[in-house]
């Protein structure tokens, strides 16, 4: 594990400048450095960063790797090397993005497309712009983590039922059960309402939610907050196109900023935000860095530990 | 109070018939009659209706007058007599209505009207497209009863900071605080993100939501699904021109159906519905009614006593 104390910090990316400065004025007694041109003054150092490209294989002697944000799979991909040590950032997320799905969910039970149409006419109708109530409603989320866990609370408190798919299909509260993700069948997919996904990029989830799967919950609602990649975006235009899945939100996609030819942009039954549901704060960065070297110095694992491969 | 045991119910009104087919099935001891130019064939008997009109007054002598939905104006206004025992329905109402509540909150701050215009454009675009957290923000619920409280709940569970305002000021769970709607002034107005009208009609609310109360709440999204009579509706056009009110959503009104010269149907900051907020099914009048009935026949007080001249 690192040796401490640390020595300094080292923040290479430009865009996460703010995280430096909300660091120095923190812990006065270690050295905070700014940009990738610097090299650490002091080892033992720590690298504290998002998505830096190659550029983090400079500092392949860096005791410890800090992950900005809670997805880890680009940093992973670019590194050459293994640290010592590497942590990650939650921040608020599983609360911001249980807001977007919520939105999401309920722009959909609410029938609010329907409601403008009606308005628009001036059209006093009832029949067309009844909501349908999510309590009683069905959902399944593939992945059961930290913001998995978030959105399943939200959801069971408006009384939807929430299962979960996991690789492990190990039970994790609040779930009602969890399956196997191979085993996604055994949760009645005919039955289900609302489909999300919060599955990290590795590479057993890449395609994972393809022409099987989308076609099996039929007529359900598709959210996605994950990763991009774990989505068939040629199966998912198909499966809409059949009336399989009915409508979809998009927060992440397989190639972004999403390409300006890309046919989702424009499809009347999907909506598409750029990477939006759930933004790590320069706060949240620091806070987490702060947990998890208090840890440290206190001799004690510290929280948010990354699992090499699984993308988080 | 009523005498025991009741011998038959009346169910006047043409679209409640469903009401009576139920309870045709759960009673077989109570004569049930449909219709209202049938005359009831055995005393005491009680009357279940919505929105009767003047025929209720040739049913001055039931024993008992059930409201089929939640709110007890429009019957009460018809009513030249006074029963022994007047009840009403709840059924899921609460739960409905937060839903609708929490729809229109998390659309506005999702900004997916700013989302959809970002996509129509194929734009991929963060800065205007960012999420306002719910966490944090501030709501002033104006009426702290049944439905009230579960807005209140729902918002509360977002981290939503929950006032409220009622006629007695009484503090209730789960609001932060509760004040007299006389003080409101008291609640920082200037500092609320939503308001939530969800008051019955009386002569104390008639009107009580004009431009002074709008013009405090500077910035706020209000939503309304009380009463429309308690929304100046005048002084909200107003309070949007001058920017004071920056949203509304609107399920209900002065006149219902609302006209169709009524400006609101065309303003570009008011979502208009048509009343659907919540909807009372038969199958929540006919629990209400025979919870009432249950408890009648123990000798106990029922539950939704209505409180005449309340609204509910």
């Amino acid at each position: 594990m690192t040796q401490f104390p640390l020595r300094s910090i080292l923040v290479p990316e430009e865009g996460q400048r703010a995280i430096g400065a909300l660091l120095a004025g923190a812990r006065l007694d270690i050295e905070i450095v700014l940009g990738a041109d610097a090299e650490p003054l002091a080892s033992p150092y720590a690298v504290i960063a998002f998505d830096p490209g190659p550029v983090i294989n400079r500092f392949a002697d860096a005791a410890w790797v800090h992950v900005a944000g809670a997805g880890t799979d680009k940093i992973e991909a670019a590194m050459e090397f293994t640290p010592p040590l590497m942590t990650r950032t939650l921040g608020e997320l599983g609360a911001q993005i249980a807001e977007y799905v919520l939105g999401y969910v309920l722009q959909r039970s609410q029938r609010m497309a329907a409601r403008a149409q009606a308005q628009a006419r001036a059209e006093w109708s009832k029949d067309a712009t009844q909501p349908r109530y999510l309590n009683g409603q069905r959902a399944v989320i593939f992945g059961t983590g930290a913001i998995a866990q978030e959105i399943a609370l939200r959801l069971t408190q408006f009384g939807v039922i929430v299962d979960g798919a996991s690789r492990s299909g190990n039970a994790v509260t609040p779930f009602r059960q969890v399956v196997r993700a191979t085993d996604w069948r055994a949760l009645e997919p005919e039955t289900v309402d609302i489909v999300v996904l919060a599955l990290p990029n590795r590479p057993g989830t890449k395609g994972l939610i393809g022409h099987e799967i989308l076609s099996a919950f039929r007529g359900a609602q598709l959210i996605n907050i994950g990763r991009g990649e774990v989505l068939n975006e040629r199966a998912l235009i198909d499966a809409l196109a059949a009336g399989e899945i009915s409508e979809a939100a998009l927060d992440v996609f397989a190639t972004e900023p999403l390409p300006a030819s890309s046919p989702l942009w424009s499809h009347p039954h999907v909506k598409v935000t750029p990477h939006v549901s759930g933004l790590t704060r320069p706060e949240d960065t620091v806070d987490a860095f702060l947990a998890a070297l208090d840890a440290l110095e206190r001799g004690e694992t510290p929280p948010l530990l990354v699992n090499p491969g699984a993308g988080y």
